[in-house]
C-alpha cells in the first residue's frame, strides 16, 4: 500500500510555498491540507490506479495529481464546514480550524483557493502529460478528462455539496430523518468522494465501465459504513482518541444514525455494508489486499 | 458582437435547472447568476475567439462552454464577497445579495457550488469534444486544457483570490495603499478575470504565443482602467445608475484610486490606459470593431 509519508510528500510538494503568494494565503492553504489527517482518499484513488495498471510513469503523471487534487478538494469542504455560518468548530485534527486560525473572511478564501488549485493542479498535470508522454496521447487524454469530470460531478452541487445542503436546509418541511433521508445526505456528503476517489483511479488506469462500476458501488457503501462508524465513535470516543471534540452531534440536536437506530442497530448496518463491499471487491482484478487491509482497519468494530 | 440575449440563454441552458438537485441551491445558483450584468467576460471570450477563428462549431464546442463557466466563476466570487465575513453587502444590481436571499451558509454553499460548476462545464465539454469531433483531436484538445489552467490560474490563490487576500488583510503592516499596492490589488481581483476572458478565446482559437501574451496586456490594463472607472463611479453616480450602493468605499473607509489620486488624476490615468488599450489592439489580426465598441463605452467617461 502507498505509505501516508509519500502522500503528504506528494502535497507537500504540490501546494504553494508559505512565502509564495499573497498575505498569509498560502500558509492557511498548508495549514488546511497538511495538519494531518488519514488521506484515505488519495490513498483509494492511488491504490485503485494499482488494481489495474503497474505503469508508474503513468501513475506519476495522472494518479498522482489527481490524489493531490481530491485531498486539496477534501480539505477546502472541512475548512468551509468548519465556518460559523456552518458547523461553527473551532477544533478539528486537535488543532484550530483555519477560520479560529487566520480569521473568519480568510477561512473563506481559503477554501476558495484549495477548490480552484484542485482545477490548477489537474489541467497543469494534464499539460504536462500531453507534452512529455505524445504516446500515451489519445486513450490517456481521453481518460485523463472523463476522469477529470468524475471528480468534479461528484464534488458539486449534485454531489459532496448538495449533501451539504441537505445537511444545512433539512429535508424539506415536516421531514423525518429516516433511513432514507439519512442515507441519501450521506451518500452525497461522504460517499461521493470516496466514489470519485476509486472511479478516478480506475478510469485514469484503462478499468472498463463494468469494473468502474463496481467501484461506484463500492464508495457507494464505505461512505455509509464510514459515517455510521464516526457516529458509534462520537458517543464511544473521547477527544483524545478521535482529535475533535466527541459528543457534538448530540450537543447540536443533530439526527444521526446512532440517533435514530441506536448503537446495536448502528453496528449491524456497519457489518452488512462491509460484508457486501468484500463481496465486490472479489469481483475486482488485480492485487486487493491493499483495500482488504484498509477496509479492515475502517470496518471493524 | 455577439448579444447579450445569446450569453443570456447559454448561460440558463447551462446551469442546473430549478427543479433539479437539492434543496434550494439550483436556484440559488441561478439567482447568483442569471441576476443580470453585462457579462462583459463572457463577451469578451467569444469576442477574442473570434478574432482568430470563425469556426462555428468549434466555438460551440469549446468557446460557449468557457464563456459559461467563466461566468459562473466570476458570479461565484461576487456571491462570496458579499458575504458578512467579507464586504457585507446585502444588494446587488439592485437586488438582495445571495446569502441575504437564501442565508449565510447557503452564500457559503451556492458560491462554491458555482465554482466547481465551472469545472463540471469544461470537463464535460471536454468529453464532448473528444467524442464528436475525432478530426479536431490533437491541437484542439491541447488548446482546450491549455486554455482550461491559463482560466483557474487566474482564478485562484495566484489570481483573483490573491488580490480578495490582499483586500482583506491589507498590505503588510505599515504599508500605505500608494500606486503600487492598489494596482497590484486590483490587476490580482480584477485584471486576471479579463486576462482569463480575452486569453482563453484566443488559445482556443489557436492563437499564437505572441497575440496571446498582447492580449494578457490589454486584459491588465482594462482591469485597471475598469477599477478605476467604478472608484470614479462610486463618487459620481447614483443607486440608480449603478444598482448598488455608491458612496460605500467612502463609508468602509476603503483607499481606492479616488481617495488617493483624487478625481482628476485618476480620469487622467482611464485615459491613458485607453491609448494603450487602442494600441495593442491595433496589433491584433481579424475584425476589432467589436472590442473597439465594448471599449469605446467603457473607457469614455
Amino acid at each position: 500500500m502507498i505509505e501516508l509519508r509519500e502522500i503528504e510528500e506528494l502535497l507537500s510538494e504540490c501546494l504553494p510555498k508559505n512565502d509564495e503568494g499573497f498575505g498569509m494565503l498560502s500558509e492557511a492553504m498548508r495549514y488546511s491540507v497538511l495538519g494531518g489527517g488519514k488521506r484515505l482518499r488519495a490513498i483509494m484513488l492511488i491504490e485503485s490506479f494499482r488494481l489495474f495498471s503497474d505503469d508508474e510513469e503513468l501513475e506519476r503523471y495522472t494518479a498522482f495529481p489527481f490524489a493531490c487534487a481530491l485531498e486539496c478538494i477534501h480539505g477546502y469542504s472541512l475548512v468551509h464546514d468548519d465556518l460559523p455560518a456552518m458547523d461553527n468548530d473551532e477544533y478539528r485534527r486537535g488543532a484550530l480550524t483555519t477560520h479560529k486560525r487566520y480569521g473568519h473572511a480568510m477561512g473563506i478564501l481559503t477554501g476558495d483557493a484549495l477548490l480552484n488549485y484542485s482545477m490548477e493542479i489537474i489541467t497543469q498535470a494534464g499539460e504536462k502529460l500531453l507534452k512529455n508522454k505524445p504516446d500515451y496521447y489519445v486513450d490517456n487524454i481521453r481518460n485523463y478528462i472523463h476522469a477529470a469530470s468524475i471528480l468534479f460531478k461528484n464534488a458539486g452541487a449534485f454531489g459532496m455539496i448538495g449533501g451539504q445542503v441537505l445537511d444545512v436546509e433539512g429535508f424539506g418541511e415536516g421531514a423525518e430523518a429516516d433511513d432514507e433521508n439519512l442515507s441519501l445526505m450521506c451518500e452525497l456528503k461522504t460517499s461521493r468522494l470516496f466514489q470519485a476517489a476509486l472511479c478516478c483511479g480506475a478510469v485514469l488506469a484503462g478499468a472498463d465501465e463494468k469494473e468502474v462500476s463496481l467501484l461506484e458501488d463500492i464508495g457507494r457503501m464505505m461512505g455509509l459504513a464510514f459515517q455510521i462508524r464516526d457516529d458509534i465513535l462520537d458517543v464511544t470516543a473521547s477527544f483524545d482518541e478521535t482529535g475533535k471534540d466527541t459528543g457534538s452531534d448530540e450537543k447540536n440536536n443533530k439526527s444521526t444514525f446512532v440517533s435514530v437506530f441506536g448503537l446495536g442497530e448502528s453496528r449491524e448496518k456497519v457489518r452488512n455494508l462491509y460484508e457486501e463491499i468484500k463481496r465486490r471487491l472479489k469481483q475486482l482484478p488485480g492485487d486487493k489486499s491493499s483495500f482488504e487491509m484498509l477496509f479492515e482497519k475502517l470496518f471493524t468494530l
